[in-house]
């Protein structure tokens, strides 16, 4: 695959900017999108930037009678000396061609899709927010638009990438949040598609989620599908526990969906001398663990909360309040070390972001 | 809730239709469809069939994201008396509910849905085919909506219904399909989505159907996604096979779709005097039976192909061929009751059809 050029169309009005420190999550749009289209006959083709606008789709378009369906989220930040910096966005690049793999929708070439990303970001630049806790999410998603309903992979897709300035994910904000453990529904399952970053998944998920906020809780942690024993993720984000100093993870076992935080708080924490364990871990054990005062920290990982803290997992008829409650020492050291390379506050030795601004247009 | 009034806007164009013997499945879509909305404060509302037209939505719409999404499948027929006949759409219906449940959407008013079904019928009844195999296919669908990149369940949906005349859904017709026994990929498992009819399952379900596919099947036969050893369903089907003079087909576990059909046959077969018995089945069980020579027949059933008869079965380094590779006595005898019923052509003396021009528009 070769980079192709992608042509610009810029939006003669714009949209006024929210209040930055009144923003939430995915709800607000800049002014212009990516789009790119496939057809068998053309490959991906088409790259362009355009004002952000409705999409028209035929009511037969597989996407919403299949699902084929994937999607990426990563995030700009704007530095203190003007720099946008985007954070790992080759690592969520192929993480997209890895769940289209899955989904048998057609690799996309990484090079025009980021800087297709480039591109959209340096041209919606304004949107970027620089409050406490705020940022530009980046959302890159490929839905399948064949109008036919028969069960196959679509012949057309389109790519698309939208921009929303946003705040903290959960309203709390980095404060702890209280879990549900789940043993009812499943997520997913090896065999399925729990390791891709696919429509179906979030969309299994929303029953139980559903149930835990009715019960007060802010998010369920999943169970394997097989034994509903084995610790998999915590809502939409993976999970880790800091048990009689060691740090430990559910090693990745193909139902769950392989973090590009996951993978940098694992390398911190490295860094920082711990012990990182990824491993098969029982909720029994989590528990035993819990009884005889090990566990002393717990918290979720994602791109879009980054670390959030676990002040309290609810097991059965067990309330297992963590670190009284409160945000732990390891997580708020995490969350404020990666947001801090994200916004270039913090040296970044991994070499993790990217600047937008050294592309040209 | 009540049923609501469904507006009508004709098309002042009519399309070409199609000729009948050239008929494939699910491409060719007719001159109307009917749409409902719903959003938090009015509910459902605001049922109308308007021109078959594309939708325009958000990019940020749910439904490309998080795949809230549901549809059911069923098909009218045309009878020698030209009375326009439906196949129990109120279990179509009831289904959705029961999908509609699992993935948080909320549930739609029966009567207006069939309703809204029927009128469209009614106004697009010249499309409904003729030819030997062929009908009207009736697609319901709902998806989410609102603009909100959350993982929560939509604020807004849309229920769509449109037409398409379609012929057999395989190419062979009612001739014999060759079937994998699928051994790496998991359709659903309990505690997920398989009992709902829901996007992410058909998407879940590409990636083993394109491996075997390449390796000259039609479809794989799914096995649980636990123990890895229990029959599911194949491809989209339920399944079905006669061992020993006994009818046997997987029970209904919750991770198995509850087809329609699969009920329908299963009446007719007790009707007929066969002992028909939902059991769990493993691959192995019947394995010994195709080797004691009591596996006679197999097949597939659901909306699209009726019945599908099952020819060939490979499992690992086994080729199972059944009934000499030739579409069984039950089979056919399964698909001329069913499709005479349909086509009001055999007494229905379960009450399942419904007459569409009994409403008055």
């Amino acid at each position: 695959m070769t980079k192709q050029t992608i042509s610009v169309q810029l939006s003669t009005t714009k949209k006024q900017k929210p209040q930055t420190d009144q923003l939430e999550f995915g709800r607000i749009f800049t002014d212009h999108m990516f789009i790119m289209d496939y057809s068998v006959e053309r490959g991906w083709h088409d790259p362009k930037i355009v004002p952000y606008q409705p999409i028209e789709m035929d009511p037969a378009a597989m996407v919403y009678h299949y699902g084929q369906s994937v999607f990426e989220g990563l995030k700009a930040y704007l530095s203190k000396e003007g720099k946008v910096l985007l954070f790992r966005p080759k690592k969520n690049i192929e993480r997209l061609n890895q769940s289209n793999n899955r989904l048998c929708i057609p690799q996309v070439d990484p090079d025009t899709v980021l800087e297709g990303l480039k591109t959209l970001i340096q041209i919606d630049k304004e949107w970027i927010p620089t409050a406490e806790g705020t940022s530009l999410y980046i959302r890159p998603f490929i839905i399948s638009t064949e109008p036919f309903l028969g069960v196959a992979p679509s012949k057309m897709y389109k790519l698309l990438i939208i921009l929303s300035p946003v705040g903290s994910y959960y309203k709390e904000g980095i404060h702890p949040v209280k879990i549900a453990v789940e043993s009812e529904f499943v997520r997913a399952v090896a065999g399925g598609t729990g390791t891709a970053k696919t429509a179906g998944n979030y969309a299994a998920s929303l029953k139980a989620q559903e149930v835990a906020e009715s019960l007060g809780f802010s998010q369920v942690l999943w169970l394997d599908g097989v034994e509903r024993k084995y610790i998999e993720e915590v809502g939409s984000m993976n999970i880790f526990f800091k048990i009689n100093d060691e740090i430990v993870t559910p090693a990745l076992n193909g139902s769950i969906l392989e973090g590009i935080t996951r993978n940098s708080v694992i390398y911190l924490l490295r860094q920082w001398g711990y012990s990182v364990i990824e491993k098969k871990i029982s909720i029994e054990e989590l528990f035993a663990a819990y009884e005889a005062g090990q566990l002393e920290e717990a918290f979720g990982t994602g791109t879009a909360a980054v670390i959030s803290p676990i002040g309290e997992l609810m097991w059965k008829e067990h309330h297992l309040v963590i670190n009284n409650g409160q945000t732990g020492k390891i997580a708020k050291q995490l969350y404020e070390t990666i947001t801090g390379i994200q916004k270039g506050a913090i040296q970044d030795s991994f070499d993790w972001t990217i600047e937008v601004d050294s592309i040209r247009l």
